[in-house]
C-alpha cells in the first residue's frame, strides 16, 4: 500500500477543560500559528475535571494506534502554576507533552524504551506564559514545535525522575486474579485493569490470560466456561465472545477491545444496574 | 472558482461512542496510520446508544452536502461481533462504510444508483480483529484504504441483500398528509417525515408540498394560511416562513431546512412545551 | 523557525447548534465542498442556545492567538430569515463571518482597525437558501470562499453601521473597580469583566490593573496583598498568583489566563459553592 505525505506532522489533544468554553480553540489556534498545516485530532476534554487517572488510562488506550510521529499533548493539570515541572516523553510509538504528575504512567509502562525530557527552554513558549493557563503558554507551542521537527534536546533537558502514579495492578494467585474497576465507559461498559486476555482459538472458545497460571509468566489455556468473574453482589459464570451472545439486557463478561476483562449488559447500561465504580474489587476465578 | 486539491481525502465520523472515552480518538489513529493526510469530519457521536434509526436519519441529513469523493464512516452497531455483515455503499453523492443494520436505509431511497459491498477482505482489515471494537478493527481501517483509492471489488464483494429498517412514510389522503415526528433537534425543533415542502414564491408566501394532490406525483401550489397543522392537542393555523415571523415564545410551523414540516417556537424549546417524542403523530391538513 | 504552508486555509467554527445533530456536520460539508484542504477548528458549539452575548465573549477570547489569515464562522442566529443582515468584518488579526446581531462587539472592540462588510452577493452563497439555515447557505460558503482567497468586495459591500452588544465596562473609581461576572466556565471558575490585569514583577507579586489609579489611563502598581475582592457575600482579601497557592477546596482570586479578574476554589467548583451569575456585581478594592 502507498502511503503518501507520511510526514504529515499530527497533533492529538486530551484534556479535563470541557467543551463549552474556548480554551481547547485557544490551544489550536496556538499550535496553528506554529505548524499551520498540522492535523489536529482530538481524544478527549471530557476528562472528569484534575481526574489525572482517567486521563492516564485513556491516553494508554490510544496512543499505540496513531502513527509513531504523533504528538500526543495531554493537559490535566491541576497543578499548574506551581513548581511542578512541564515534561516530554519520547517513545517508538509516539511522543508526548504533558504535565510531570504521572498521567504519563501507564503509557511510561507500557513503553520501556520511552526517554523522557523537562521542557525548561522558554524560548519555545509563549511570552509571558501565564501562571493558570500552561496548556496555551507552554504545552501547546512545546508540542506544536516539536511535532513540526524541533528536537527535544532543544525544547528541554533529559532527566529520568518523573512522578508515577500509584495506580494498582492485579494481584494473581493460582486459579484466580484479583483486580479493580479501571473506569466506566459512555455505554455503561465495567472496565477493568485485568488485561492482557486474548481469545485464541474461536472453534473451541478457549482464551489465553497472561499470567493465571501458578508462574505469572507462564500462560494457561483454559475454555470460557471455566472461569467464574465475580464483582460486587453478581457472579458471572462464563466468558461471552459477544455482547449479543446473551438476551438484550442480561448481564455479561467478556473481553474488551483492550485485552480486558469487561462486565457490560446486552444493549443496555451496566454501571447503572450494578451501580459499581472506578476502584471497586473484580474477581476472576478459574473454576478448579 | 479554482478548487485546489480535489482529492485530499475526507472521511466522516457518525457514532454512538460519546465523546468522553478515547473510541472515537483510537478510530482516528487507525485511519491516519493509513492515510496521514486524511481530513477527518465529525458528524457526531451523541447519537443514542444503539438508535440505529436517528442515525440512519442524521447521515441522510447530512451526506450530499460533502464532496462525492467523502467516505461517510457510520458505526451505530448493536451487533456488533455477530454474524452481521460489515458493508459498503458507493453512490454518486458520496460512499459509505457502515455496519449491515439498516443505519443506510434512507441514504439509499435517496440514492437509487447505490451500489453495495460486503467487507470480507481481513487483509484490509486490523490483524486478529476483537470481537468488541470492529469500528476500530474493521470499519476504520476499509474506510481509510477506500478514501486511499483502494477499489471496493478488492475490499470486498457486490451483494444486494442489505437489510433495511422499517421507516414509515408519511400517508398521503387528498387534502392532508399524515406523517410523524422523525427526531427532536439540539433546540428542541421537531422534526417530521413530511418532506418535500419548498416556498416556491416569496411575495404571495405559496408553498409547495410534494405530494399533497389527489395524485401524489402531483405538485399543489397553496397559501401558507391555507394549511393548518396538528400534533398532539395543539393546532397551527399556517405556516410560517421563519422563527421570528412570531412573538418570542410562541408556537409555529415552518418548512425546516431539509425541506421537511418542523414546529418550533421562537427562540424557545418546543419539545419541552409540547411533550412529543419520535414516533408520534402530525398532520398537515389543506383547509378547503 | 521554518514555518510550511502558511497559507493553508484556516477556518473555526463557533456555534450554539450542539453536537447531537448533523448541523455542524453539515456546515463543514458546505465547506469542503468549496475548499477541500481548508482546516476546520472548532471553538465550541455548546453556547446556550440563541444566546449572542456568551458568543461574542469566547470568540473574543480566543481569536488573536490564530493566524491572521484564519477565517471565524460564527453562527448564534436567533434572528436567522428575518432581516438581520449577514456581515464580515476583516481586522489585521483575522477575518470574522457573522450574522449582524452584536456577536463580533467585543472584537470590534478590540481592533479599532477591522473594516465592515454586508455579505449581499448571492452568487457565493448556495442556491435557493433556506430561511432556517443561514450557517448552512449563506454564513458557509462565504466563509470557505473568503477562507479560499475571494474578496470580502466580490463577496459584499462595505457598511459602518453594524449592530453592537450593550456588554457593560466596568466602572473605575479611585481606589477600587467595580465590574460584573462575565461567565462560569467548564470548571466553575468565575470570570469577570474587570481585566488588563498583569503580574509585573513575580518577587515582589505586585500586579498592575490597568486604569485603577484617579486617571483611569494611568497604570498603578500594587502589591497583591494590598487588594481586596468583593462577590457576594463573600470577601476575599489578597491575590493569589495560581490556583494551588491556598488549600484545595478553598475560594481564592487570581488574574485569569486572558488577565481578567477570576475568583476560584482550588480543585473545585467555585460556581457551585457562590451561586453568582453571568451580571452578578464584583469589586476589587484598594486597601488604602
Amino acid at each position: 500500500m502507498h502511503r503518501m505525505t507520511p510526514t504529515t506532522p499530527i497533533i492529538t489533544l486530551l484534556t479535563d477543560f470541557g467543551e463549552r468554553d474556548g480554551y481547547v480553540g485557544t490551544m489550536k489556534g496556538v499550535i496553528l500559528d506554529i505548524v499551520p498545516h498540522a492535523r489536529l485530532i482530538d481524544i478527549s476534554h471530557l476528562v472528569d475535571p484534575q481526574d489525572v487517572r482517567q486521563a492516564a488510562s485513556i491516553i494508554a488506550e490510544v496512543y499505540h494506534y496513531f502513527p509513531p510521529h504523533t504528538v500526543h499533548l495531554v493537559v490535566v493539570d491541576p497543578g499548574v502554576g506551581s513548581e511542578r515541572r512541564a515534561i516530554a516523553l519520547k517513545t517508538p510509538r509516539g511522543s508526548f507533552i504533558a504535565p510531570d504528575n504521572g498521567v504519563l504512567t501507564l503509557v511510561r509502562r507500557r513503553e520501556p524504551a520511552a526517554s523522557a525530557y523537562v521542557l525548561n527552554n522558554p524560548g519555545y513558549w509563549l511570552p509571558e506564559p501565564s501562571r493558570t493557563f500552561h496548556g496555551r503558554d507552554i504545552f501547546s507551542p512545546s508540542a506544536a514545535y516539536l511535532a513540526n521537527g524541533v528536537s527535544l534536546d532543544v525544547l528541554g533537558t533529559p532527566v529520568d525522575d518523573l512522578i508515577d502514579l500509584p495506580l494498582g495492578e492485579p494481584v494473581t494467585a493460582p486459579g484466580s486474579i484479583r483486580g479493580e474497576v479501571l473506569r466506566i465507559d459512555h455505554f455503561g461498559n465495567i472496565l477493568t485493569n485485568i488485561t492482557g486476555l486474548h481469545w485464541v482459538d474461536d472453534h473451541t472458545a478457549a482464551c489465553h490470560p497472561i499470567g493465571l497460571g501458578s508462574d505469572p509468566g507462564e500462560p494457561v489455556y483454559f475454555d470460557a466456561q471455566s472461569v467464574r468473574i465475580t464483582i460486587g453482589r453478581i457472579t458471572i459464570d462464563s466468558l461471552s465472545q459477544t455482547y449479543s451472545q446473551v438476551s438484550i439486557g442480561q448481564v455479561l463478561a467478556l473481553i474488551g477491545s483492550s485485552g480486558e476483562l469487561e462486565i457490560s449488559i446486552n444493549q443496555g447500561n451496566a454501571q447503572e444496574e450494578l451501580h459499581v465504580k472506578a476502584g471497586d474489587p473484580v474477581t476472576l476465578t478459574f473454576k478448579s
